[in-house]
């Protein structure tokens, strides 16, 4: 089995990949090889059973999507996307990527022809909803994104699903929660506070939140996120029907018990590490954002997440930290 | 005003002009020029108080778009595209009038900046809603078309929807019912028989009814049609906030209410003309069809069609058969 990672480079990219190169098997079948397409250099690859290559390119440039296709995987996880906020400034770079990279990826397996018919994973996103929202948002309810990203993100759910109807690919997207905790640096994100205030602390350094406690959101760990990835690959894609995208579990809380979920998992000195700050930008838009999902669809069709926010918590301490705290 | 109809040599376009033509304004403005423009050469124009300029083209031609954007419409009816039957048996020609063709409308509003900030009325269908549906379809169902000219629509209501939260134009998205008495011959489109078993018997025509009696369906006159863009051009759209695409009202009816309203209008005689002959293929297709909406945001918002059949009846031998049953 062949395996093409695009937008291999990226967080979710890179634990994927780890992942796969661990198990040296996707489901059933041994992975025969990986290719890794990506605009910058990922990181070197991991030590694995099969050949890893690294390719680098644009998705959004005509023919490279052919040529990524002419290798003929098995099964495509499409992880490319500029983001939200990007997306937002600037017009043109977010339709060029976001929209036309896929078009040109769904495009180009339609065009292969013949009896070549790969699984296609998109990650879509909850930004496809938007404001205003019943409390908890039901897995037929709209999509009225009120960002660009989200716009695009919609249309590709939208191709994805005519695409599979037609029996160009068997496409499933997915509609990832917010990836909590995001490792690394803290950035300049909007939601970036979600994972600063239990990263930050956990490694001995102050974390500001710019929100009230009150403030309610979806999560779900970067393992749940490879777990995702992995089961939309290997489930049975007729039980889906014609409806292609789903909105995944995660962990509805509000601030206030991420906050006491760090507390009880490491203690009050790690939790003084939080600095209140508000920011009335971050406040307003933080505001429009989805709180919590039904998501029953795609759990009885057995994606699984955490069960609670000190599970997300713990998940870090395992995955980034080697079971250690400061 | 200067108004631009983009497909007005179709059946509804041909109608709101000839509406236009006879009313010399829209809303409290004077229309001071109007232009048609369609792939196929429309009939004569109507006589009208204001020059109306023809235009042959293909809006999904390069270039074709910022021609027509640069004569600076300050309303923009797009009525064109290719239907679902075409769309479905040719996916290339489906894809790029009905989504490029669009995306080359809004994206040349878009480059033309400065302070020009044209309405935009776009036809959309209830074919972005896809099977299962429950009895009756809420405004905030989420579309999961079955159809690739369903998708279609649904990308470009996406699109217009951000277009207009960009600020590039002020753009209203209109799920259209199935139009309801569709004057002249009968045709080869699956939902053609809704129309055919009116309109032949009133005519002295026998026609064919290829499904059962309790088969329901959603309808609006084409009188309707032509009353739900005149109100989508004058509404105050600072009520629709940022979602801007809606579900219009309609009639909700079986076959056998609409063949009970005809012989309340037209007698035993007429309805003897219709001739049951059940074809498997429509019964099939026509199974996955909405058959109930509520509409209740669109008729909050003033948006109005018919109360009952009998009215759609009525509207059709009044507007096409000057009164008169055969």
């Amino acid at each position: 089995m062949k395996i093409l990672v695009i937008g291999g480079g990226g967080m979710v990219g890179v634990k994927l990949i780890d992942r796969l190169a661990r198990d040296g098997r996707l489901g059933s079948q041994q992975i025969t090889s990986l290719i890794r397409h990506d605009v910058i250099l990922p990181p070197p690859p991991p030590a694995a059973a099969f050949p890893v290559e690294t390719l680098l390119g644009d998705l959004s440039t005509p023919g490279e999507a052919k040529k990524l296709v002419a290798m003929k995987p098995d099964v495509i996880f499409h992880l490319a996307a500029i983001v939200s906020g990007e997306a937002e400034a600037d017009f043109e770079k977010g339709y060029r990527i976001n929209l036309d990279g896929t078009r040109y990826l769904f495009e180009a397996i339609r065009k292969a022809g013949g009896c070549y018919k790969p699984k296609v994973i998109f990650t879509s996103s909850i930004a496809v909803f938007g404001a205003p929202f019943p409390e908890a948002i039901p897995d037929n309810f709209f999509t009225t994104p009120l960002t660009s990203y989200g716009t695009q993100k919609a249309i590709g759910e939208l191709l994805l699903a005519d695409y599979t109807r037609r029996g160009f690919f068997d496409g499933v997207g997915l509609r990832f929660p917010t990836i909590c905790v995001r490792p690394g640096k803290p950035n300049l994100a909007a939601s970036g506070f979600f994972s600063n205030i239990v990263r930050e602390p956990l490694a001995g350094h102050e974390a500001v939140l710019p929100v009230s406690e009150d403030v309610r959101h979806w999560h779900a760990s970067p393992r749940a996120a490879t777990g995702f990835l992995l089961h939309a690959a290997t489930m049975d894609t007729a039980l889906l029907g014609n409806r292609r995208n789903l909105t995944l579990p995660g962990i509805s809380c509000t601030v206030g018990e991420q906050i006491a979920a760090l507390r009880k998992v490491a203690g009050e000195k790690v939790v003084a590490r939080i600095r209140r700050e508000p920011n009335e930008t971050i406040i307003k838009i933080v505001a429009g954002w989805p709180r919590n999902f039904e998501a029953k669809r795609a759990r009885e069709l057995g994606f699984a997440a955490e069960n609670s926010f000190e599970d997300i918590i713990r998940v870090h301490i395992e995955d980034e930290l080697g079971g250690k705290i400061a």
